[in-house]
């Protein structure tokens, strides 16, 4: 890889598994004080009384080497007593809450409700799990994800996602609560910072992850004046999804499930800001219609099956800085 | 055992481990619709946001034959990973929340958030738990035993026994709250029901789980119009509690450490209304000075080890009821 300077500062925008993968690699190949990870929060909620991020806490997991690589989600090691004495309870199991897991949403609830804002909490946590790279929400306001369904019915994204097992056939989303909201003190100051030479956006779902993060009041007016470099790793692979229901949203809002429509998609919204994009291999032959949107186009490995897999794509990614 | 009829009503008032292990005898040798068993909520406290009730939950993990017999408190085969996690998070572990326990506080907290009582929540908990007998709040207001200590400080209770151990030297107890509260409707049910025919005060701490229940705005003069047998076991056996801080409390109040001194404290605060009072064969020699006092006395074993010697003191008490 090219050698960066020390004051190199890069963002990487994050969802939660695949975005994480990528945020892990950026966290191997540069400094604590070289890069921000933005998380996404609009699939935040309320659970049981719990102020649950599950992005924020797959980054954190992720990052803290706690996270569990089996099933992708919480802890490794985890255990379920309180899930099953839950269920003896009659309790709400559709959400599933690990021992250990359990002890983040309680301290994330408890220092909210001392008035202590999401990034400071992620601060405490962070610290708490010897995090030494800076993880941020994008926002400390509330922005929630809602579903729209070919039935009518709005969902919110945890019902949708995890209780209803993505089955409902998705027609659009809100973010509800973002007109108001503002990037988080640690968004806006990486957003800011003369440093800025490169922006990341992980392999993450489009539509539910990405989004939400750009469309936050103020993000991309500011990374349009910065003239920075923002490149995006695409989650579609060979028209799957690594994971989650990112294919099967683009099949049901009448897009082709390839990476082009991915690029096609950002372009659409975001315009000139998006300046790169990462194709897969086995996506090669797509180069050409990326590049045609006006992208510089890198075709690498992107499917992150080891450590090094997610060092690699990092270092891929780094290519695209202002410097390089 | 005398035979009781069908229609025979006891109440019986528990505070927690002690208590809970009468309770359970009670539970074993009269129906459910036999006994209501109240339980202290004056150690109630609200930690990380939970509404925990330790002594309630005793009473029900000890009747679902759930409880941990080995610590003494919390459900048996429990695991402690929410608290390791919780610890790294430099979260306060000072109340040892186990993984399945908290279930039940969770459960707790989300039912009374929605606006439920105490004893409508209690009672699904049960339900949960499948415990048949009636498990009954002294009251769904909120009281709040404060302890008062020689260095001048007050105490919340579980910060006295749980944080600190029993560490500071008591003068004297208060019931935050106690003026505004009223018997739960378990309760007050319980005490007017023309078949209550004996109320069986278990071996619990007199000044911290007994007081409070009997204490509670009305209580006393229902049972003094009531004219009902009540019938207190002595925590205090051979100068020692068999669990938990009595006797060192007692010593601190300048009071002997006898069960005599305990007949007397409730002689002293609710005067007519005790009419019998259990001594251990230990402290046979003091039956003369209970008696003494104007109470019916039976001298019988009462450190309950086996779930045989929980039975039988169970029916020993029961030889106090009105129509004996």
């Amino acid at each position: 890889m090219t050698k960066l300077p020390d004051n190199f500062q890069c963002l990487g925008l994050s969802g939660g598994v695949g975005g994480a993968k990528l945020a892990l690699g950026l966290s191997k190949v540069l400094a604590p004080e070289q890069v921000t990870l933005i998380a996404n929060t609009g699939d935040d909620f309320n659970h049981l009384g719990f102020h649950i991020c599950p992005d924020l806490d797959t980054v954190m997991y992720t990052l803290a080497d706690v996270s569990n690589k089996e099933i992708g989600w919480g802890q490794e090691g985890e255990t379920w007593h309180f899930l099953e004495a839950l269920q003896r309870l009659e309790g709400e199991t559709w959400f599933q809450l690990g021992d250990r897991d359990l002890a983040t949403h309680v301290t994330r609830t408890v220092k909210l409700g001392q008035g202590r804002t999401l990034s400071e909490v992620t601060q405490d946590l962070c610290r708490g799990l010897s995090i030494d790279h800076a993880i941020v929400p994008m926002s400390d306001d509330t922005i929630s994800t809602v579903v729209h369904t070919a039935s009518g019915e709005t969902l919110s994204f945890q019902h949708y996602f995890v209780r209803d097992r993505c089955e409902p056939v998705v027609t659009g989303f809100d973010f509800e609560g973002i007109e108001d909201a503002e990037p988080s003190p640690g968004f806006l100051q990486a957003l800011e910072d003369p440093n800025l030479e490169l922006i990341v956006i992980c392999p993450s779902n489009p539509f539910v992850s990405v989004d939400p993060i750009l469309l936050v009041p103020g993000v991309k007016e500011l990374i349009a004046e910065r003239k920075v470099p923002m490149v995006a790793v695409s989650p579609i692979v060979s028209g799957l999804a690594i994971k989650g229901p990112a294919a099967k949203m683009m099949k049901e809002l009448g897009m082709p499930q390839t990476a082009t429509a991915v690029a096609e998609h950002y372009k659409g919204k975001y315009g000139e800001i998006l300046t790169g994009f990462i194709i897969d291999e086995q996506d090669r032959a797509l180069s050409a219609s990326v590049e045609a949107l006006g992208l510089e186009t890198i075709v690498t490995n992107t499917v992150m099956v080891t450590l090094q897999d997610r060092i690699n794509l990092a270092n891929e990614s780094l290519k695209f800085a202002k410097g390089n």
